[in-house]
């Protein structure tokens, strides 16, 4: 049970974006640009870096989504994300990828703890300073959202089915709300 | 030096916004929600949540900024910042921003550290249900900031009186960037 009352049964952040509507707006907006928007990395990887920075923060709804959202959209599917959550190094990406999944490893950590030799590593590799950046920014988004999450102890269904279907919706549509209803917003 | 080649010498998360404005407008936006719009906890104390969670995670640049934003909006000045940062359970402030002070620094540490003993307390002694949620998504948005500012390692000015400036602008003008000059924004 969550530790607040919510006004919906939504699992997981769900419920937070419907409870706060003034947050969830520029909280969607930043998820969409960062996961979906224009980009030199694909929507996998950047779902990928999103898992597996859920995971180290143990927040099982957010790894449990975005590995969902990963899986649908990566050549490799779940197979290749659960290789990635046992250990980057040994998984079957790209030399680039595992470099930044290094950077992100180091983010969840501390900001600190990313060291010029990561960003070097993942330079030598072929990420672009963009890439460094937003692989920096989604790993410490992560950070926030499963804290949000976890912090008031919101639900989270056991059913992988459940966050398959999810991540069906989300491939297709977005992190952006539907748009308001005639009339409700100004 | 940062990891990244900027395109601006601002210092911390400015220099950040200037560099990826696809991404500074909903975190912008995030913040002027967070810690100016409509609430029942001060500006103050929501600089002050944000100062002490920044300065949990040894972000200088976020603790200094937030810090002095704080100070400007806060009866007891910089004085009582500072008793906070160094122990907010001897300092100054109310039974109610002690217990919210307390739920943050379990937010800083993982968001599954956060009690339902924590939340009691901070119920126990008048906080809302809203409160509660805004002072864990203050302090899990200030885990992400600090980890982009030094993620990527940004600048970090020393003089208190460059932030003690800088507060004075964000308490008199906000977060939100000025509006678009004409013909940029479509």
């Amino acid at each position: 049970m969550s530790h607040i009352a919510l006004n919906s049964a939504e699992p997981g952040i769900r419920g937070l974006l419907r409870y706060r509507p003034e947050t969830a707006r520029p909280l969607s907006e930043l998820t969409e640009v960062l996961l979906r928007g224009p980009s030199t990395l694909t929507r996998g990887e950047r779902e990928l870096i999103a898992a597996y920075v859920s995971a180290l923060n143990d927040c099982r709804y957010c790894a449990s989504s975005h590995s969902a959202c990963a899986a649908a959209q990566l050549p490799g599917g779940m197979t290749v994300v659960e290789q990635v959550r046992a250990g980057p190094a040994s998984a079957p990406v790209s030399a680039k990828l595992k470099a930044l999944l290094a950077i992100a490893e180091a983010v969840a950590r501390s900001g600190r703890a990313v060291t010029g030799g990561d960003v070097a590593r993942a330079r030598g590799a072929g990420a672009t300073d963009v890439e460094i950046h937003d692989t920096v920014l989604i790993a410490a988004a992560f950070c926030m959202f499963n804290r949000y999450v976890d912090g008031l102890a919101t639900t989270a269904p056991d059913d992988p089915a459940v966050y398959a279907a999810g991540a069906q919706r989300l491939v297709t549509q977005g992190y952006l709300p539907p748009p308001a209803e005639p009339g409700r917003e100004g």
